[in-house]
C-alpha cells in the first residue's frame, strides 16, 4: 500500500493499526487531534479536529493518500451507545469520504460494529443474511453510514470495505470495561464483582483485530466483512481464564453484579468471508492474548 | 405553531410551503443562500449556506424556533439522483437537526422521498409493509438521514415526521421536467416530443403537497407519512389532459423519445396516514393543477 490516511490512530484499536501498518504501508499519515505517543518512523501527524472541519480538501490534496482507514468515532465506554455525537461522527465520516475520493483515493476500509445486526434474529450473525437492524443511535449511525459509503462507493468506483467489529481484547482497553476490571482487581488481591457471565460473545485480541484490519485494506475485498474469532466464548470463561493466569480464581464473584438489561444470550460473528477471502486467520487463542493483556497490566501498575 | 423555521423557501416545493405557512404561524424564519423573492410579512430571512456552515447553534438559540420544516437539499433535474452532493446534504441536514434540539425545538418534519422505496417490489407504496431498498444515491441518502433521524428523535424527545413525496407537479417546477416543456411546446405551438407514457404515477399538486407538510408539521404524527394524491395516472393522461386543456392536443408525439429505463410501470402512495391520521385529501383535481400550471406559464411567457 503506497500512502495510508488512518483516523482514530491514538484509540485502543487505532494504535494497533499503527503498529500493523508499519511494515505494509509505504507512507503512513494520522489525522487527528491530538498526536500519538508511539513513534512510528514513517508516519506523518496531521492537528485536524475531524468534528470542527476546516475544509479537508486542499490538505488530502498535498498528502494524496491511496489507502483510508478510518477508525475515529466516539467510543467512551458506556456514552456512546446514546451520545448525539453519533450524529457528528456520522457528518464527518461523510466529509472525510469526499475529501479522501476527490483527492485520488481508491481504497477504504470503514470500522463498522455488530450493532448494526438485529440481535434479537441473529446468534450467529451473518454479513449477507442476518437482518440489519441496530437498536442503538451508535448502531443506527454506523449502519446508516455503511448504507451512504456503499452508495457513494459504488458512484465515484471507490474500492470500499465495510469492517463489522465484534468484541476486542487487550492492551490499552479502557479500564473499567470488563477485562481490565477484573485484571486489576485480581493484581491489587481485591475481589473481582462480576455479572451472571452466562452471555457468549465472540472474542479477538486487538492485535489480531488491527492484522485482519490492515489485511482487509491491502485487498480488494468489498462490502461488509465480520471481524471476529467466529467462536462463541462465555463471559465466565474469559473471567475463569484471567483467574487461573493470575493464581487468583477464589477472588472472582460471579452474580455479585447484576447482567446488563436487553443482551442478548449469544452474539457470534460467522468468519467465512474473513478465512476464504482473506485467508485470515487470528495468531493468538484467547488465553495467549489474555496473557499479554496481564503482561502489559503489570507493566502499567509497577 | 409558534416559531417555524423553514429551509429551502426558494425551491419549487418551499416558496408554496412558505405560502401556506403565511397563515398558520406565529413566526417563520428562513434559512438560506439567497432570499425569496416572494414577499412574506411574518418571515425574516438569515443568509446562511448549511453546506458551509459556521456553527448554527448560536443563530438557532436566538431565534428559538418551535417547529423546523427542513427541504433543502440538492434538485437540479436529472443531477440530483447521482450527484456526490447528496453526502453533504445528510452532513448538513445532521448538522441542522443537531442545532435545532439543542435551541429548544420540539417538532420537526423532514422531506423524504418515494426514491426510498423498492420500486420493484412496491406499486402502492405502504409505509409500513413495503421494504425500504433505495436504487439511487439520492434515495440512500435520503434514507439513511431518517434513519438517523429517528433514532435522534427517540434519543432527545424530538416529535419527527417523514414526508415521503411522491410526483409533483404545479407553478415553479423547473422548466424542463415533463409537464412545463409539455405545456411551453404547446404555448409556442411546437410539437411536444414524450415517451410512451404508459408509466403510472402518484401526482399531487405542489400547493396540496405544501398544505399537506403543514398539516403535519403542525400535528404530532410522527414517523413516515407518504404524501401523494394515492392516484395512480399515466403520465399520457397527464400530457393529454395539458393537450386538451391548451387545445392542441394533436402536437403531442407519444413514442417520440425514449422511455427512462429501470423504471416501474406503477408507483403510487397509499395515503391511508394522510387520510385517516390527518384527516387531509387535496383541494385540487389533477385537471385543476394543471389548469392553474398553465395559466402561471402564460402569465411567464407574456
Amino acid at each position: 500500500m503506497e500512502t495510508v490516511l488512518i483516523t482514530g490512530a491514538t484509540g485502543f484499536l487505532g494504535r494497533h493499526c499503527l503498529a500493523a501498518l508499519a511494515e505494509r504501508a509505504g507512507s503512513i499519515h494520522i489525522l487527528g487531534r491530538t498526536k500519538p505517543e508511539s513513534k512510528c518512523g514513517i508516519a506523518t501527524f496531521h492537528a485536524v479536529d475531524l468534528l470542527q472541519p476546516p475544509d479537508l480538501e486542499p490538505l488530502l490534496r498535498e498528502i494524496r493518500p491511496t489507502h483510508l482507514l478510518h477508525l475515529a468515532w466516539i467510543a467512551i465506554p458506556g456514552i456512546y451507545w446514546t451520545s448525539l455525537e453519533n450524529l457528528d461522527w456520522v457528518a464527518a465520516s461523510l466529509r472525510l469520504l469526499r475529501a479522501f475520493v476527490a483527492s485520488g483515493g481508491q481504497r477504504a476500509v470503514i470500522a463498522g460494529t455488530c450493532a448494526e445486526y438485529d440481535w434479537s434474529a441473529a446468534e450467529v450473525c451473518d454479513e449477507a443474511t442476518t437482518p440489519l437492524r441496530p437498536a442503538t443511535l451508535y448502531g443506527v449511525c454506523k449502519n446508516a453510514l455503511r448504507e451512504v459509503a456503499q452508495a457513494f462507493a459504488a458512484t465515484t468506483n471507490l474500492s470500499l470495505a465495510w469492517a463489522r467489529l465484534f468484541f476486542l481484547h487487550g492492551p490499552h482497553e479502557p479500564p473499567n470495561r470488563l477485562a481490565p476490571s477484573v485484571i486489576r482487581s485480581l493484581l491489587d488481591a481485591k475481589p473481582a464483582a462480576c455479572g451472571s457471565g452466562t452471555a457468549r460473545r465472540d472474542f479477538l485480541y486487538v492485535e489480531d483485530v488491527a492484522d485482519a484490519l490492515i489485511t482487509l485494506l491491502a485487498s480488494d475485498v468489498q462490502n461488509a466483512v465480520n471481524i471476529g474469532s467466529g467462536e462463541a466464548v462465555s463471559i465466565r470463561e474469559v473471567v475463569e481464564q484471567i483467574g487461573v493466569l493470575l493464581g487468583r480464581p477464589e477472588l472472582i464473584r460471579f452474580g455479585a453484579r447484576p447482567d446488563p438489561a436487553g443482551e442478548p444470550p449469544l452474539l457470534t460473528a460467522n468468519v467465512r468471508r474473513l478465512r476464504e477471502q482473506l485467508s485470515w486467520k487470528p495468531r493468538r487463542t484467547l488465553q495467549e492474548g489474555l496473557a499479554e493483556t496481564i503482561r502489559w497490566w503489570r507493566e502499567q501498575t509497577l
